[in-house]
């Protein structure tokens, strides 16, 4: 029997999981609108605004995490392996907390400058983001599979991006920059930025595990 | 029947792993112990001298991980699961690499100045390394399942205090520190500090899921 | 039944797994030889193209490692545990990914001085990359199990040798090179050699685990 033709029979307890799921990715798109706003605002004291909002967000991505791992221990039956629900709700919060890793350097290593390498980042980042809501909220009923590998292999390609633009920040920050603390402080938090952009390859590559298994 | 109960009837081969687990975390409250001391000498010579005992007690610690796992290889009946003892020898052992990972950076890094805060850093992870041994401790018999959680509490602030620490020195080096040796210097010894500092509290959440397990 | 009793009777399909796992070792090796040959080049277009080398290997590798992993979901009978064999193939890969990672950095970072400790600390990996491959191929019928362990007895006595000539070279950086950025770029160039020739270890300590489980 295919799985979408067991999801008839989804109990209220299963349909929860999605729930969570749904809000925690919302959650995650939120955050990387935030990020890009971070990157492109001027003034030091609207950043420290933005950083809190993060903040909490990511406040916000814990507890979702946490009522996962409470489904799964009360939950007999879940809509796809244990283990799978485990990664995609552990490597969510990754995601969540690389981008709020990033924010934090930028407050705290006291960061002024955005070069447009550090902002095309933050903005792939946001897609890959976007792409990922796509994914996830397709695994509920799994009307479109089709669009939720469509999604992953969108991800898959915003992540190679993302590899270029590291790698020509990078170079550029080595070749041009002659202050040794920007350079740092740059090299850092370009550093942070693709971290977080190849965790959500790593979430995509959980949602092309659960595919797999049950399509 | 509850874990207490069940305590009356372990065999000397259960003991052992107490027997060792006692010893770990001895040993890395000692090396705690040095590395306050370390960050209080002014003088290299003492501070390569301290620096010699940390290495020693690091071997030391990892002569305990291979106990444990050594034990856990020859002992059908554990006096919990496998895998959480395995946890917990591997995660001590973190932490005691950790702390000496710090000892070896402010050696070959060739750090004299120690700011407040990473004095503040390394007298925290002190603290905690001491509550570790209370919670660690009283796993045997368990007579106060009480003490041990809240040890695991008291680590769970000392690690929340540990991050705004390092929070604050990073913000105050990328402020003030002009010198970008230096800088570099500064900021990886305090990243170590604030690692071995989160690790202690995954200790003791291997020790609450523990407790949970068996209480 | 000892594990080279059993041989005779491997289905063609199990022999798979060593011929992957040459391939895959032999790429490594020709990889390390690259690495040095990357760290010996005077001129920056000879090490850019040393450099392309290196990706394709790396790619290469990436092919073996789905090779096992696609063999491992098809086959039911494995030479050894399925565990040891994801293991294996995942730390090789590793091996690999962290001297692609070395090449990156050293082109990325625009780095153009090479000490005499960071040459010895690449054919250092190279060495070692030769041991794993004597104890990798002797996996196979599993003639001389007294070779397979001189080797990774040989590839600890590397690792060890390599953290030495890490400490050294880190020291000598922070007491020699006034430069910050400079110091900048040495520095995260021999920390990644330095983590290649750890991971180096790893792989012989699986290779030891299913020594230990067949012999």
């Amino acid at each position: 029997m295919k799985f979408s033709n067991l999801l008839q029979y989804f109990s209220p307890k299963e349909k929860k999981f999605y729930a969570i799921f749904n809000s925690a990715v919302a959650n995650i798109l939120e955050t990387s609108n935030e990020l890009v706003s971070l990157v492109n605002h001027d003034q030091v004291e609207e950043r420290k605004t933005i950083r809190l909002k993060i903040k909490n967000l990511e406040r916000q991505g814990d507890v979702f995490t946490r009522q996962v791992f409470d489904e799964l221990n009360r939950t007999f039956i879940t809509p796809f392996d244990r283990e799978d629900i485990h990664q995609l709700a552990s490597n969510l919060d990754d995601v969540l907390d690389l981008m709020n890793g990033c924010s934090e350097k930028i407050i705290f290593y006291n960061c002024t400058t955005f070069s447009t390498n550090m902002r095309e980042m933050a903005k792939n980042i946001h897609k890959g983001c976007n792409e990922l809501q796509k994914a996830v909220v397709g695994l509920e009923g799994l009307k479109s599979p089709e669009n939720i590998m469509k999604a992953c292999e969108e991800i898959h390609a915003i992540e190679s991006h993302g590899d270029e633009l590291y790698h020509m920040a990078i170079s550029h920050l080595f070749e041009n920059e002659k202050d040794a603390i920007e350079l740092i402080r740059q090299k850092e938090i370009l550093r942070m930025l693709e971290k977080a952009c190849n965790k959500i390859e790593d979430v995509a590559d959980v949602i092309k595990t659960i595919m797999i298994k049950y399509s």
